[in-house]
């Protein structure tokens, strides 16, 4: 049983050999391309957590590490694709990849990298193997849907926060949900311990995304990296915003709609404004206590795995690191 | 047994409600496009040659009909992408995705196609599944490869007629190729069978590839379909344009070249100037001859097949089809 360090690093190390071995394949600007956007990193946290569901029910995780690729591959496509759509030009402070190559090349290199990615799922020993197939493939397509559901709340006048939970679902948490399931599946885990490690990973992944929402307003500037109120800046429709005009009076609620539409020249003065708003509506806490309840349902399936209790402490671990939990 | 027209309207009709299916899907603008892009139609060759390898060995066509979708729907899916990439308004006479929708749309909902084709590769059953998902999957990076080599030949200066015969490989025949295998593969043929299929598929999209180029500058207008000569006025490497670079002396090379960096004024000049070095230095017939010598590699596969001559007999009509041959 290895920690969460060591998972990654054991998967960093194979996934440089995968990197210089892409890298020198032909033809050089499709999988250059693929390379330099594998290579920027990331926290790796599904493979890592693919590796450690694998972990729980077999030793040989080596038997794993081409669903981890292909995981990290998948994922690192749709950031890619992301990219072009949402014409950003940094990634983890690197000029992506549009912008360093070209749009036509970042298209045609994403395509080969979804495509890459069912080449490393094809590699993967087990006898789910097709059921192993099916999520993967299940959970690519609610991923599209999620980034074109996203894509569509920008024009949409009106949003619930139902219809944002159902979105940040298939955008964010249904991978971390998969990566978990796949990683039991291969090591021919039960079929009801794989659901309950997709559930944990759901439920983990909505309190992850909800945390993001909730650190843009909320966070420490020095520990969240980045500055504060950058989503009330390019009036993303968040889980603190929808739940703000859920709950807001007729006034108030002109008042976030005018911020949105007419913003006041300084840009300080609308964060200011709106996060003065959430302060007198209490959606601070609503959306803590919205993370708290993903979470905590995320902590029952864990208790429910059928695995002892100091082999599936890692998970807890990881849990809470994404968490940012010291409990 | 079938014919190609029984199979064709056997696959259209089925398509059709896969098409209304996905028109039903929600998010509309991820899917509505899938539909667009699927109606629009085309000749269903590859969907058709896969049926028709699958009836070679097996009756129960509708078996193969899952496997027939993926490949319709992946190529579709290349059309999409290379269309943006192409920057082109139209396909098949309707506005590209790109133009009626958005790029974002269009990049999109390709890649949705691209994950719909593995999710109908799913659902084939077949003894032989792993390796159909290997064709498939080694096919599809093939294509990506294929399209980036073709935008690589834009730049480059010099490109050899090998060059560009491997390239066409990758972006045409490939996929006709692995069509036959998958169905031979789904109705679980030999190993054998299934590759002589692969090299007769192979073959005869070579040969229609290089049918193609030859048309554009030899074919007759009106049976033709499209203006003579739009692959001179765009300065496209084909076959006929490298094969004319590769023979020419240095004064006709020079001619040639200055005809592509520096086109007359009157667009019917430059074709009928190119036209004429063709004609010096026999081009038509060079082509016709390497056309007709993958034509009859296709051919000897086809008499290797393992499969009395009259069922078998629908697939040389097919390919004569293709090749516009009337014996």
């Amino acid at each position: 049983m290895h920690n969460y360090k060591e998972l990654q690093s054991l998967f960093e190390t194979n996934l440089e050999k995968e990197i210089a071995a892409t890298n020198s394949r032909q033809p050089k600007y499709l999988y250059e391309p693929v390379a330099y956007t594998l290579q920027t990193g990331g926290k790796r946290i599904r493979p890592v957590l693919l590796l450690m569901a694998y972990e729980l029910y077999d030793s040989k995780f080596e038997k794993a590490m081409p669903a981890a690729f292909a995981i990290e591959m998948f994922h690192n496509f749709t950031l890619l694709h992301d990219d072009i759509m949402d014409d950003a030009n940094l990634r983890r402070n690197n000029p992506t990849v549009h912008v360093k190559y070209s749009n036509n090349t970042a298209i045609l290199s994403g395509d080969a990298m979804s495509i890459l990615s069912y080449e490393y799922l094809n590699s993967t020993e087990s006898k789910n193997y097709r059921e192993i197939f099916d999520i993967f493939t299940k959970t690519a397509l609610k991923i599209c849907e999620g980034q074109q559901f996203d894509m569509d709340f920008e024009n949409q006048k009106e949003v619930t926060v139902d219809e944002y939970l159902k979105m940040i679902g298939m955008k964010t948490a249904v991978l971390i949900a998969a990566s978990l399931k796949i990683g039991a599946l291969t090591a021919n885990a039960s079929r009801q311990e794989a659901d309950l490690l997709y559930d944990f990973g759901y439920n983990l992944g909505m309190a992850f995304q909800l945390r993001d929402d909730y650190l843009d307003s909320f966070g420490n500037t020095s520990s969240f990296g980045k500055k504060i109120g950058g989503d009330i800046i390019a009036n993303k429709k968040t889980y603190l915003m929808l739940k703000a005009l859920e709950l807001a009076n007729n006034n108030l609620k002109e008042q976030l709609n005018s911020f949105m539409e007419n913003p006041p020249a300084n840009r300080d003065e609308k964060i200011t404004k709106v996060l003065s708003i959430y302060e007198q509506l209490d959606v601070a806490r609503l959306t803590s206590d919205k993370m708290e309840e993903y979470y905590q349902k995320a902590l029952l399936c864990w208790e429910n795995l059928n695995v002892l209790n100091n082999q599936k402490q890692e998970l807890l671990l990881i849990a809470n690191k994404m968490m940012n939990r010291t409990n």
